[in-house]
């Protein structure tokens, strides 16, 4: 097959590499229906960490099972079939508390950018939907493997409940999607944060009720204007750099709650500053099949389009130009037809 | 009277200050019953930071109102009061969502190693009891006050609950009443770590089910080992040191809850360590304010002891002796005779 190869800061290369195969005899291997480009996909593309050995990307994958291993039980071929970009056992101690992106067994995906994609621990770690979903529900679904399951996460992490005021730092596809979270979870006033007119509209789209454009201390002060002075109850935190997590612990009320879920890159937090904010902080790699039935659900009832997010789509042998758009802030999301 | 200051490291006078007035209409004076010494006035007895102008120390106390402002409504002369040691109008938003420690109209109590305390906002910051308790009594109620109310924040913080498995990192007497917190929260499994004989004891006595005296990498170690080699569910930190911080981290699960009530110093978290733990973290100044009520009643019921953590009782004009004492761990915590 041909699939999606980094070597190095933007080189990205579709080349043929070996097909996957079962290699254990939990594995499944699927026939990706559409594929994408991640935003944290950039963070090596643009050489952070610089990458030291070709890797195979993409991380988030929906399609059909074409073979499973001796000991798969719950997943069939011909079936539909979305999974998170951490493979789980989804049985383990820490997988039962509903971190199956930490599961005993985890570990990450990889290689998704291409037309087949083997799935480690296929019971644990892939849903299967009733029926084959017909192809116009693909993006949505194809959103609920990372971006929309990590916005979700985000809203989860920052305890937004009915009547929540909340704050989205970050416009691209996670935060966008973390607006979409947060409505979906009763939200009263959810503000984003986002300087770009496309991401502005998408965000009022998805339920927003403000916009703020100014960043740094001028955003957090624009924030403290629309919430008595005070921040607000719930923040996401959805880029993953110094100035957004400031940005992020300024914005939220004493005892209130930061999810962060944007990979941090040089993020440090000190202690003294924490202390006195007195906030709940909690972030990390998004435990997305947590939450995988009910959001295919709400898709499945046509109730959230999080496929929105994807504004540019190209056959995957063009995933380089994706990479390109996402890079130069021309598309929020590219998705990939195989 | 006579009180107590701190002039700069290790440097406590029991000097003639002014007796306090009613500044505010809001205030009340009250008159001590005992006061002790907290283990965060080590802080600045030691140095650290320095003490750049006297200090008037102390802000636990508990005691009888001798007179209250005109606009004092709830609080009369001659009832027994336990105060935190931050004041709250307990009305404002914040205080409301149960953080008093952070009422917009708050500040950080002083001056209560002395015979008589100026308390601002009574309504807000007192509560009385329906009678004088007995003097037997006091020592419990007064650990209320502060290292009662904070090591069950930490607790709380840490979202123990019925079955829970906890680490206190932290022997102290927060660390030592976080154990009895966890116990009273229906923790299963309380790990108390201690290397000192007569914490260990006290630990026990408060709940503890397990003692590991080792500290740093070979401490996580033996808490990996008594807990299934994933971490406790809930750890509360009552130190305040980048050791006991990175201590406490590693010793909680992937998804679990630290609770921090250490005044950090020197501390500072790592947002890639902190993302890949995938904790919950959550601390700050205790909002005692919102325990007090219910601590009150445990301790009135005699359900709880938290004044055993008193290893010494000096009387008040002694109070540099009982810094040296607990300077150098010869006690736990000082109780104050006025």
């Amino acid at each position: 097959m041909l699939a999606t190869v980094l070597y190095g800061a933007r080189d990205v290369r579709f080349e043929a590499r070996a097909d996957p195969t079962i290699m254990k005899p939990t594995d499944a291997i699927i026939r990706l229906s559409v594929t994408c480009i991640c935003g944290s996909d950039l963070w090596p593309y643009r050489g952070t960490p610089p990458v030291r050995q070709p890797m195979a990307m993409g991380h988030e994958y929906c399609g059909i099972v074409e073979e499973v291993g001796r000991d798969v039980k719950s997943i069939r071929p011909g079936q539909f079939v979305i999974g998170s970009f951490c493979i789980s056992d989804d049985t383990c101690v820490i997988c039962q508390h509903g971190y199956q992106s930490r599961c005993v067994q985890g570990e990450f995906m990889s290689g998704a950018q291409a037309p087949l994609l083997r799935v480690p621990l296929a019971d644990g770690t892939l849903v299967a939907t009733s029926e084959v979903p017909s192809s116009n529900m693909l993006p949505d679904l194809l959103a609920v493997s990372d971006v929309l399951g990590t916005g979700w996460f985000a809203a989860d992490a920052a305890n937004v409940g009915p009547g929540s005021s909340v704050v989205v730092v970050g416009d691209g596809a996670v935060g966008l999607l973390g607006v979409l979270s947060a409505r979906q979870m009763g939200a009263e006033r959810i503000i984003a944060m986002s300087g770009h007119a496309p991401r502005q509209k998408l965000a009022l789209e998805f339920g927003a009720t403000d916009i703020v454009t100014e960043r740094g201390d001028e955003g957090v002060a624009r924030i403290k204007e629309l919430t008595n002075g005070l921040g607000a109850d719930s923040v996401l935190e959805c880029v993953g750099t110094q100035q957004s997590m400031q940005q992020a612990i300024k914005s939220t009320r004493p005892g209130g709650w930061l999810g962060y879920v944007g990979v941090p890159h040089g993020v440090s937090f000190d202690g003294g500053e924490m202390f006195a904010a007195e906030i709940h902080l909690h972030g990390g790699p998004a435990p997305v099949r947590r939450f995988l039935p009910h959001l295919i659900d709400l898709v499945l009832d046509g109730k959230i389009h999080p496929g929105k997010v994807f504004d540019l789509t190209l056959p995957l042998a063009q995933v380089a130009e994706g990479y390109r758009a996402m890079d130069e802030r021309r598309a929020i999301k590219t998705l990939l037809t195989p």
